[in-house]
């Protein structure tokens, strides 16, 4: 099999269970390896989806259908007899920006040392999800060929009580996907400029900073990119879309093959447009029926949006 | 003499005191009015900008040069006899998004009652900077003919003290330019797609929520667009910024003559340009000595920001 589109994702498959001002939630189906996955599968067609996780035998099959109908491969996705589940349970505030975590219970998640199964190591394009940085390195550390590329995320838990390791796993990938405030906590700068200077001198080739409802920017040495966020409105749960946008990402990118600037800004505006689904309904819910042309449509209206004639003398 | 694309500008003209984490300035001279007519007089070489304003006898000689040496017209700022300027001072905090305002002494601006000379009651282009709403009513209703168009500023202080006032002028004006916090505020929505529903229905035709950092946007019943704006390397001081921004925006409109949303968007782009040249410096400082190609070079900047390629099949 020709694998030179495929991705592999590793990441949490969790239960989440959320409360916005529009209503609340048992647990459902969440983590970011969840996200991503389901997001790059619609990108994807050219190549699979292999995704890398761990759950407890509290796992409904209907999740492991889920993932099955929409082509992605979870012969990598432990699940541990005797284990529970990952879970998750946040409150968001009236903004929708800020939220309270109510309960963490990592479960299975707190001993994740995931094994690459043999033919999962020459998958020439990685995504980490938010992660310990420590097992983010171990995933590349088994890879037999260099991937094409490799996108981390991580989180401001990790900036601030594993910095060392991750300053080790940063050296080894090519694409930091964060957000504007684990930008300032990584690098001690304000400036998101010139944060990003920082940053890409502690390894990743290509930064990109989610500004949630503010759009979010793709920086090289060079270069910059700007996808804006569509003005919505509602957005009804936020929970996962930073993972959707970088699934989104990931899954354009596999599916051209090509890691230049230029396919990575159509990358991030592809993100940009899986995420903006995601926070029309309750967790995965919107990303379970999506359709090539809504996808399309709703690109069109990224574009539009900033679109302007102007001539210079 | 042709007046097609003459401005008329009323607002305040003052001395502000302004400290940020960068320094701090004694009185400096400063003012809605001062930042608007300064912006739009870069853009409208087709036109001349007409000051409608109130100062005290402290105000300098060398402020009304600078305004001269801009082609401003300053016939209508009144110079009050034993008068004191409007003073404002304000400390900014080390993220420069939000400020203490430490000393406000409206002086002359307290009973700013402006008559307009003859010659200004039939101007095209009428900008009413942040004013007690009354004052801005009362300059529309002494216009002669009904001006092309008709753009308004307020803040959080007159829709939270003066609504009543201000609703009966929102009647009367095109285009209404606010923050975000402030469309929030007025509407009671907190998606902006939702407070720019509202306010649309309140009088305005359009309206640009201006966002500060993270760009502007420009309603209409029908379309959106999005200005970004540029990531900088640093914001040296904000005073003036959104101020700058709305005499960019009709310092275009009035050199085209044009009304039309494409134009408006160009205005609004402009407009972005501006203010950031203006955050680069204390105050008025990098609004005096701006060239037309530093102007270009900064709009080229804004277009290529979110310039992007995409085929759609």
């Amino acid at each position: 099999m020709n694998r030179q589109n495929d991705i592999l994702v590793i990441g949490s498959v969790a239960f989440d269970a959320i409360e916005t001002p529009f209503g609340k939630t048992d647990k459902i189906i969440g983590g970011a390896a969840t996200y991503i996955s389901l997001s790059a599968s619609y990108l994807n067609n050219e190549g699979r989806t292999h995704l890398v996780a761990v759950v407890g035998d509290d796992f409904p099959q209907e999740g492991l259908d889920m993932f099955d109908q929409k082509g992605i491969d979870t012969r990598g996705l432990e699940i541990k007899a005797g284990g529970k589940t990952f879970f998750w349970s946040g409150k968001y505030h009236n903004d929708m920006n800020t939220r309270d975590t109510l309960v963490t219970e990592l479960n299975v998640l707190g001993e994740f040392d995931p094994v690459l199964p043999e033919e999962y190591r020459s998958i020439p394009f990685v995504m980490l999800g938010n992660l310990d940085p420590s097992v983010q390195r171990s995933v590349i550390e088994q890879m037999e060929t260099r991937p094409e590329l490799i996108v981390m995320d991580t989180m401001d838990f990790w900036i601030e009580n594993t910095r060392d390791e991750l300053m080790k796993t940063l050296k080894l990938v090519d694409v930091l996907s964060i957000n504007d405030e684990e930008a300032r906590q990584l690098s001690g700068e304000y400036s998101l400029v010139k944060a990003s200077r920082k940053i890409l001198s502690m390894g990743p080739k290509v930064l990109v900073i989610k500004k949630g409802e503010h759009g979010a920017l793709l920086f090289n040495e060079r270069q910059v990119y700007f996808a804006p966020a569509l003005p919505l409105e509602d957005v009804f749960d936020p929970t996962g879309a930073g993972d959707t946008f970088a699934g989104g990402f990931i899954g354009h990118i596999a599916s051209t093959g090509q890691t230049s600037f230029e396919e990575m800004k159509r990358g991030i505006l592809f993100g940009s447009a899986l995420a903006s689904f995601c926070v029309e309904r309750f967790g995965i819910e919107r990303l379970e029926d999506l359709t090539k042309s809504e996808i399309t449509g709703r690109l069109r209206e990224f574009i539009d949006l900033v679109q302007i004639d102007m001539e210079f003398v």
